[in-house]
């Protein structure tokens, strides 16, 4: 069968490799779409950085690279392994893509999104969504019910946002003040909507900002090159500050708008991967005993996303700008979202 | 009557002033001693700072400087104005040393030690406990039964880490690592020690991890000169990291080691003042989803701390290091705590 497999930076071919083999306990699927995600840019253009290079096996699967890429995808079931018995041949599902160890102290704590040992199914090991076929344990699998498969896709990445939004402890009737408007951005936007809140945006890029308008997923969209977005924030609720900021920008500048922007005794939630060390003004958060909270990934938010989705509370199909083969992944997928990633939100594969 | 009044920079003397007068709703207290908080140093040495300047009037007591010093004060009540008929004269009490509008978001959302107006009685005007007398409206007054009034002065910064304690969401068994045993640090671990926490500290002074000793509010002192901390933390904690953590130095190389040290999923509180922006590694904030917390001063945090010292659970005699006229404030108080900071831990004085 066909996969994209990473061999080294710059350097992902769709090869022909063995059809993943059945084991007790998991499910096999036949892969209907899957989602080119920033870290598949990141690791195609300085990887490997997730994806574990020879000579260092992944504790938990044990494979370096080459390996099968994608995290982000739907299927269809077509067998199920022993002992599987409340999954039907024929269910179109999604996969929460996660290899973790279950002893260590986080995931003792339930926490497996912060496991030790933690390892995503396209990046780890153990194939992945940018290949025709994947083998997955029964405990990641999501049944999705009658979503469409295309659209089903983007719930990995909708799960971020959802474990974000429960990181923040935010309620309906809540105000939202997220700093940019990239994939993750508009998602997490996408769930503060469903989840009653009132979403404030802020984003530079006009094509960015197009698109946030275009999803409706915000009820304003502040441009922080031609207004003080901090001043509008406190405008728009009545001089209080936002319940809850999210920082989808990686850039400091908006991180600070966002100490400003934010009530006293609320929280800012960082989503964004920051590549280097953030300088915060600390009198801030101690005068307004700020709570700043990182977010990574979803632990147990896959049920609720998918019951978003389902229920119509989340409409992810504006969120697609292109389908294609997977034997144009690099030209028409990752060059695209490197070389047009203001206009690119979610780019779908279909191998 | 003799007050400690601050008029400038490097201005405080012990002025004869007019003995406040009773008003309805208040109490009349005699103050029996007063600590010097590190607040009254960045005054003598800096300020006006949260003292208003002449030509700027605190907004809720519409003074300005000269204003009467000191906000940790002990004392007895000597007469009661019109309304007040749950105290009686003759009771020991502290004073929660707030002004608060009562109307603005924080205050509404019971956040009053956040009011966008605060002052503090003995900075903001409303005379200070650097006095022989003070009339306190009642709804500041804490009654402390048969706490002796020398160790009832401490009671106000004992709140400061009975509040940081509460910011934390810690309970009883956790380990907490506190970075810093200046009086704060001290004080903070007294509270989490009477808590049930186990308490970990590091600290750079000779002198100040003599004080930790011998007061035995730590379970272990470490030396950041000699030893890895995060690595000592670690250890103790049987690989897990600490449950919470609490920034009390504003070094950022001490902030670092706790990013280092906390568990995955931990808290740490920064309860310092810091006069400058601290660098911080957003990557493991996200990663490890650490909450950075900020906290101030104390809201409904007196009764609790009260109950502590009154049980016996927290001995506040052993950080009380001298006691002093108020004439001697400057020489043998104020210049005594710039000039050998790290032995001082709380000079009381006697109006």
């Amino acid at each position: 069968m066909k996969a994209a497999i990473f061999h080294a930076s710059k350097n992902i071919t769709i090869d022909d490799v063995p059809v993943p083999e059945l084991r007790a306990g998991a499910v096999a699927i036949d892969v209907a779409w899957c989602g080119i995600c920033g870290t598949d840019l990141h690791e195609y253009l300085e990887g490997p950085i997730f994806i574990s290079p020879a000579g260092h096996p992944h504790p938990l699967t044990r494979e370096t690279a080459p390996v099968t890429m994608g995290h982000e995808f739907s299927g269809t079931i077509t067998a199920l392994g022993d002992g599987v018995t409340d999954l039907a041949v024929g269910d179109n599902v999604v996969v929460e893509p996660y290899f973790v160890c279950g002893d260590c102290a986080p995931c003792q704590a339930g926490n497996y999104n912060l496991c030790t040992s933690m390892g995503f199914i396209g990046l780890a090991g153990g194939g992945g969504g940018l290949s025709e076929k994947v083998v997955v344990d029964r405990r990641w699998v999501h049944p999705i019910g009658d979503i469409p498969l295309d659209q089903a896709a983007l719930i990995e990445p909708l799960s971020v946002g959802h474990h974000a939004f429960v990181r923040s402890g935010a309620k309906a009737g809540d105000v939202a003040f997220i700093a940019g408007a990239g994939p993750i951005g508009l998602l997490l936007a996408a769930v503060l909507k469903a989840e009653g809140l009132t979403v404030i945006m802020s984003e530079l890029s006009s094509a960015r900002k197009a698109k946030a308008r275009e999803t409706g997923v915000a009820d304003h969209i502040l441009d922080p090159s031609s207004e003080d977005v901090a001043a509008r924030v406190r405008e728009i609720t009545g001089g209080v500050g936002a319940d809850v900021c999210f920082e989808c920008s990686s850039v400091n500048a908006a991180l600070d708008q966002l100490f400003d922007a934010v009530k006293p005794a609320g929280v800012i939630v960082v989503v964004s991967i920051w590549g280097h060390p953030a300088q915060i003004d600390m009198q801030r958060l101690v005068l307004k005993e700020i709570d700043l909270r990182g977010t990574i990934a979803y632990v147990r938010d896959h049920p609720a996303t998918i019951q978003l989705v389902h229920d119509g509370k989340v409409d992810l199909a504006p969120f697609i700008t292109a389908r294609i083969a997977l034997d144009d992944l690099i030209d028409k997928g990752i060059r695209t979202l490197i070389d047009h990633n203001e206009t690119a939100v979610k780019i779908l594969v279909h191998p």
